[in-house]
């Protein structure tokens, strides 16, 4: 029984979370989900150590929802940056699904491209630790989460 | 008993160290503080990371004052950088409540502000050491510290 | 027997990571290739250190294609760091090979030189492992990979 | 007996460090200084450490006058990104006290201004090992080294 | 026998690890030198710490010539990064020697300033393991490598 941890924030405006655990649930099984809820972006990279190391997660999907303003931008990047050490700390994937609010013309558009991209990561995630031959398949494919693929030009 | 840490520094012009103890007492009980005061934000880190090693605290929180120029803002950076790499050294959450000078339009709000968020923020670490169900209830719904909340868009 | 990591993303619109393959099978022999996709470039840092730790690399070229906005340039900042501390953790080379979107003037510029860059990476990578005297030769030749290199002014 | 660590560089103008040990001598006994000069910022950190690991020290500060070019300003970002760091891996406070030239108007003023913080941090670092309890009593008071205090808007 | 490592690049149009170890040999005895040549800056700190880790160098001097885009100067902050983590890593000074493109207002100033800067950083990390009583007496003395010294203000 693998175990995929899911840590995201009180600061978002959409249950991101709540939309990772949906679409694992519809892609296989085999697994079991841990929740870890953290007031912003920049207390996610210890969330994730803590479900790797604490609580015995294979693979943690983080899910934020950044601001539009230049600190909101520098918080992102500083969270990134941990998101990696995480990684590289517990030689584990943690997957970033991060929505900048300024990446949609409004909020409806905020909304769904926060539900699609946490739903298609999802399956990055369930595809890293149970069918990674997947994702070798679309090596250089233009993939895109949220919105549309860019698509290959070879 | 659980032990809470509070960092602060002499540079912010208002004891946020002292609203986050004082927001601490009012929220619960069956903890302790210890508090640790710096000169400035780029030194949060090291007392930080000594409180959780070297004077047992589950959870700090590291308040600070940037000021406004470009210079202050690279401090800002590097202060928050290095609080997460002390929680990946350690497991343990720092909470960083950062109040930018520029954030407000005049020194009243700035004083306001810095109080409420450090209260704000002092329930968040309460929370995350107390009671975490309480944060994942509240996942994905907009939740702000300080100024008013954002609120869910979903 | 040396074994050579190639680590690429779905992200690219170029199979990179092929290329990258099929010029390491022309260049030489005594090693064999170790191949591992990933969804982006902030993925690729974990992907490099279990290539090493996990699968016995002796060097690894991460491969990627971040795209031409401002948060693009920040994630490849991320990776690229991140890829930085892989090498320090497991003292290995990682030879990182990027090609930024808005560095080509279209799509077809863009694949040639994702290409090139890769396939000329995949030498330097070689040569790191199995003749490091021919890149003490070349010392402040002003080489390049991709575009044309730009000559010693000695 | 205390070992107090001072690093400092050539590159700066004014001798910053010749300052600091001044001060620390007018402000208190029980301690030995410990000298260490490096070219530049970017040297500082592995000076700091080696201080604290090799020579004993309790505490270090590091002082620097960083160039008015951005160049200079990335240096001086790295350089403190690299003291929080050593901080981080000893559990013992390096004092940055970094002067940049483009702070001053005239080079009058920029050693009057390099002096002055030398010697009010070089306190701060006395302090910090000798008597917490004073940082503590100035916590939020809006307190500044070198140009003059920005005060409580408490 | 001390070691000193010479760390260069093959992406430098000139040979600065050649005139490194040139002003080696003409400032002292009692060392040999260790050549390890890489493609680019960011591959310079991986090659430092081994040449102190596997074979056993004292001090390194890394050199590089970043090129004059924006992809460039990240490209030179990221290895400058690296370049201080190495440090703390294993105690020992590397000296970094980059000398940006657009210093230089044509490729005859370049070269000359990559030959001189070279030089004179050459003679730094002699003296940080031979003679650093030289660098004490020359703290606060605004000594510059390559350009004139900016000189004291005290």
């Amino acid at each position: 029984m693998k175990h995929i941890g899911v840590a995201d924030t009180t600061f978002a405006r959409v249950d991101m979370g709540g939309f990772a655990v949906d679409e694992l649930r519809k892609t296989g099984t085999g697994f079991k989900t841990e929740r870890y809820t953290v007031p912003g972006v920049k207390d996610l990279p210890v969330a994730a150590k803590k479900l790797i190391e604490e609580r015995g997660c294979d693979v943690v999907i983080a899910l934020g929802m950044p601001g539009s303003k230049q600190i909101d931008k520098t918080c992102a990047h500083e969270a990134s940056t941990g998101l990696i050490q995480v990684q590289l700390q517990t030689n584990a994937h943690v997957i970033e699904v991060f929505v900048h609010e300024d990446e949609a013309k409004d909020d409806k558009e905020l909304a769904w491209l926060a539900e699609r991209r946490a739903r298609e990561h999802a399956v990055n995630a369930y595809d890293l630790v149970f069918r990674p031959e997947r994702l070798e398949a679309n090596a250089g494919k233009g993939l895109r989460q949220g919105f549309d693929d860019a698509g290959s030009i070879q």
